[in-house]
């Protein structure tokens, strides 16, 4: 997605241990109007999934997911990351691990919102060893509803989360892939050559 | 407005201590033609404002503020509750105590996005005692900028926030005002008596 690309060129921070920040447009600051873009591509990727359902994890997921949900007309679900207070029991879980941070994280959606015969299409900000797009997937599994497709908005192609999901046969959209930040500058992998 | 208090009589789910649970179309699952309507109607309530920023906090509140930020045509910082990992340094953090879970947080915003001469619109998703707002307030002040208004989707008009930030002076608009919740009913305030 080009205007995308163009964004992270124009406004990313390469940050040592490879991490990309665009704190400017996803995740603290918000361009509302790409994120609408990315939304209605998310949209029109999936569009003969049949989705019911989109399911995002807080908090910068939240932003391009209900721009998609706009576009497809179904509702949105994000799981928190912890327990909050009015959602102590009901609940679905999954572990996440986290690489960066080397701790195990616990997220968890209600069990009154995703059930049976939806047909849920996954959004994340970022995809890099797939943990959590992982989590989203058992979170779906519990529910009895297929997961039909993971989109994400920039995937780190040099981590390993993309080539596993891609070989557990879900159908991976990812706007945006970078296939490496050496030397504090952004290579993007072409279009078209996602299975690289 | 209308149709945020139909769905709040309709969906919303009063629980004991006075809890207004609306976690299916807010809080945790969230309906996102309705937050576009939420959007639409605070970027026309504060339409003569010259607002430049919209600032929030996570979670909850980002899904109405990304929505005015589109009618508005401006961008949306969301405040962390915690400080992350590409966001240590160059922060402005205010200290907000919650009420219900009787301990202080933190909120934060990095230095980056809002700054002196910027008139910035704080939205949340709720307002009890205010101390979330005058949290947000005061990361706004110490940016130099202008916090020219505040926008809440749910106002509970039974605690003091409402009426100790319209005492300060900010045009405080909040689309749903309750007045109680007293045997498990939603009681609204009526249209033009916010003072109340």
């Amino acid at each position: 997605m080009e205007t995308l690309k163009k964004k992270i060129l124009e406004h990313g921070t390469v940050l040592p241990g490879n991490v990309l920040k665009v704190d400017s447009f996803l995740n603290h600051q918000i361009d509302p109007v790409l994120m609408k873009e990315i939304g209605e591509e998310f949209a029109e990727r999936f569009q003969d999934k049949k989705i019911t359902k989109v399911l995002t994890l807080e908090s910068s997921g939240i932003a391009p997911s209900v721009m998609a949900g706009i576009a497809l007309d179904v509702p949105v679900i994000f799981a928190h990351k912890r327990k909050s207070l009015t959602l102590v029991d009901n609940l679905y879980t999954a572990e996440v691990y986290s690489y960066t941070k080397e701790t195990n994280n616990e997220i968890s959606i209600s069990k009154d919102y995703i059930h049976e015969g939806d047909n849920v299409l996954i959004i994340d900000d970022f995809l890099a060893n797939g943990q959590a797009a992982l989590g989203l997937i058992r979170l779906v599994e519990q529910t009895g509803a297929n997961p039909k497709g993971i989109g994400i908005v920039i995937e780190k192609g040099f981590q390993k989360g993309g080539e596993m999901l891609r070989e557990k046969g879900f159908q991976l959209e990812s706007l945006a892939i970078i296939d490496n930040l050496e030397e504090g500058k952004v290579s993007f992998r072409e279009e078209g050559n996602s299975s690289q």
